[in-house]
This record gives C-alpha cells, sequence and structure tokens, in this order.
C-alpha cells in the first residue's frame, strides 16, 4: 500500500460517509473571484448586494460546491480516484461567516465498472441544505493510483 | 437600468453565447487548495503525479467548472441572476499550463418559468473538450437585481 493511496472499490459499503466543516470568510471569495474571474457584485459590493433578494453578499455557489470535491479526492474513495461528474443543485444563499458542513456519502456501488455514486449535502449551521448533488467517481485500483 | 445589471429573459435568445480564456496555473491550484481544503496529491505532489494515469499533476475539475459560473454571473445572463444549478462531467484531465476556453450558450428559454438553461463546455488549447455540461438559472427581473 503506498502513501496517499484511496479505498478501492471493495473496501467501500453503501452508506459509508465523511464530512467536513468550513466557515466561508471574505478572503474565500476574494481568492474564488481571483481565481475564476468571477467578480459578480452579488459577491462584492455590498451596496449592489443589499438591494437584491439575498440582502447581503453571498458566496459563489460553485465555492461551496468545491468542498465536495476535497472529501471525494482526500477521504471518500480518495487519492487515485477519477472524478467522472458532479451535479450541484444551490438551494439557499450562503452568507460570509456561515459555517458550512460538507457531508458526501455513498449510495451506488458498481464492482464490475468501478464506479461509485455519492449523495452530495451542503449544510449551514442552521442545518438548511444549501447545496445538494451527486458525484460519480472511479475509486482507485491496485495501491490507490 | 442600473449598473451591473444583467439580462432579463426577453433579452435573451437561444444560441446566444459568451466564452473565456484562462491559462491554469499553479499559483491557481495552491489558492484553490487553501479556499477547499482539497490537497489531493493529484493536485499538488509531482512524484505521486508521475505515478498515476495522467503522468503529471492536473488542475482540480471543479476549479475548471467553476469558469463558467464567472461567464453565468458576470455575462450570460450575467449579475442579478439566481443560480439554480449546475451538472459537470469531467471528460480529460487539465494541466498547468493548459489554456482553457469556457463557453457558455444558451440553449432553453422557459419565459413562463423565467428559467433559462445553458450548455457549458470547457476546451483545452487543442480543441478537446475538457469539462461539460449545464446550467439553470434565473435571470434577473427589472432592471437586473
Amino acid at each position: 500500500m503506498e502513501k496517499s493511496a484511496g479505498k478501492t472499490i471493495n473496501e467501500l459499503s453503501i452508506g459509508d460517509t465523511v464530512s467536513h466543516k468550513k466557515v466561508i470568510t471574505a478572503r474565500d471569495i476574494e481568492m474564488f473571484g481571483e481565481i475564476t474571474g468571477d467578480y459578480n457584485p452579488a459577491h462584492f459590493d455590498e451596496e449592489y448586494a443589499s438591494k437584491t433578494m439575498f440582502k447581503k453578499r453571498i458566496s459563489h455557489g460553485m465555492l461551496v460546491g468545491s468542498l465536495f470535491s476535497k472529501l471525494l479526492g482526500m477521504n471518500l474513495p480518495g487519492p487515485g480516484s477519477i472524478y467522472i461528474s458532479q451535479t450541484l443543485r444551490f438551494r439557499r444563499p450562503v452568507y460570509f461567516g456561515d459555517e458550512i458542513k460538507a457531508v458526501v456519502t455513498i449510495k451506488e456501488i458498481n464492482t464490475e465498472k468501478n464506479r461509485v455514486i455519492l449523495e452530495c449535502i451542503a449544510y449551514n449551521q442552521n442545518n438548511e441544505k444549501v447545496v445538494i448533488g451527486e458525484a460519480e467517481l472511479m475509486p482507485p485500483t491496485k495501491g490507490g493510483k
């Protein structure tokens, strides 16, 4: 077994779950803007945001969705996985300072095709679902590579 | 018309398209890791990556997918839109230094529900599709808010 190896399909079970908590900060939004070029005023202009339905600046939805990528790539199945697809539904706004808990849970295993489907849910500190979706991955084979 | 206003549904047509080019850099990957906590060795460990099927370090798929968010939020429909959902299919690896061209194109307009569906495609410099998907948004109403 090499270091940084994820779980092979035979080491996975339906219902396996991992989670990660993170507070979304103004610095996160700034860096996300810098990387993606997404300077939508809903994320950057407090005065503009005050006139929108959300009343305050909100996080980029894709930033919240990217927390699933961390769990999938580092924990379940983990390193060596091939990321096939991701669906995301942005159900509620995420505000600066919100503590997001991202949870991924295995819901389908196809051993023959070496594919797993995971349910992805991000909750805010009020236990409201802010982003939901599904991910499909190929877990690593032999030794996590 | 207020500043930073996006297009209302009546200002949109099927086939409307916008694009954005960006070279993926090591600094982007580092910042994306910092924001999301995703330090998967496929993105950060050159020696580890050399033993994977991709042979070299690759970008986070969600980073590439986030380029669509920029186009949707800033250009088409633009500011004031509500991002409903996004699907992403990671078809090919994106390497450091790759020049990615993200393109979003309106494919469905539902005036009654005030919803639009856009096709999302990211190409690399060899014109290969690296990430594809679909986005659903509610364009802004009156004045782009």
